[in-house]
């Protein structure tokens, strides 16, 4: 199972500011999204993505299987789409997999993003790297103890001020 | 006064890990670094940096004036090319040019960078993106609240794995 994570990002690695405005990355990130969700299948997301994704009208996203992963109460409003779900990430990707999938799209927020890297589970990033800075925010990986190399597969000029950086993470 | 700065950071926004290791820089980093000092003629550090430097070998850093931030006590041993001064960005920069030069070179940490940035004194920066990631660590900016645009000058690859994106501040 080859999983992907694709983020939005400030050049110092956060992804929403710190009242969660996530509203600040391009219109080519979040078509670049579209485009690797349909091509997974599906999307991973944890309860502050969903939340904010609802928010901004996004929620569910199409031609993907959208999996909340989140340990509160959640009701499913949306039928087959939509699956809630408070299992660990290794047994979200094994139900992916016993569902047919072959890869798993992972789209934050920083809690998520790390629970996966910490168990190793991480094989492709996406950083789309937008032009602003802020001192304070929600980062992209909560912090926590974890470690990796990364292998530079491609450098991708998304618009005149947004670059997209896509790593392998070296296991 | 055109203010830059030059830091090598993991995707993540990380300057240094936890315990401070930054040794995971690339030489090509390195190389920029004693590039863009020796033509600012002048390279403004903190505390924690300069004794990062001092611990790798590095202090003082060759063809500059070493600018050290500090409020605790430093006995100045190296005599002309180095600085130990408790003042202010603002008054680092107008010291540096009354003493005739036009441009400086800041070269971290990320306290030191904050308080520059907080009151918008940072025209230009340059990020040394590296192919590493860890999940703690210390942030090229200290969180503060600061917030501007930026606007990409360059993308450089400065070696199979380490891109650098050149940035102008928008203030």
């Amino acid at each position: 199972m080859k999983v992907i994570l694709y983020m939005g990002i400030s050049p110092n690695g956060y992804i929403a500011k710190e009242d969660g405005d996530s509203e600040w990355t391009s219109e080519e990130d979040l078509q670049g999204f579209y485009k690797h969700s349909k091509q997974a299948g599906n999307i991973i997301m944890g309860r502050h993505t969903y939340e904010a994704a609802s928010k901004y009208g996004y929620f569910p996203f199409p031609d993907a299987v959208n999996v909340v992963v989140t340990h509160q109460p959640l009701e499913n409003k949306w039928g087959n789409q939509v699956m809630v779900t408070d299992k660990s990430p290794r047994e979200v990707l094994q139900m992916l997999e016993e569902k047919g999938f072959n890869e798993a799209f992972l789209a934050g927020g920083g809690k998520l993003n790390s629970s996966f890297m910490k168990e190793g589970l991480i094989d492709e990033i996406y950083f789309d790297v937008e032009p602003i800075l802020f001192g304070k925010g929600i980062p992209v990986f909560a912090p926590t103890d974890f470690e990796c190399d990364l292998e530079l597969l491609e450098i991708n000029k998304l618009n005149k001020n947004t670059v997209q950086l896509h790593y392998k993470v070296i296991k």
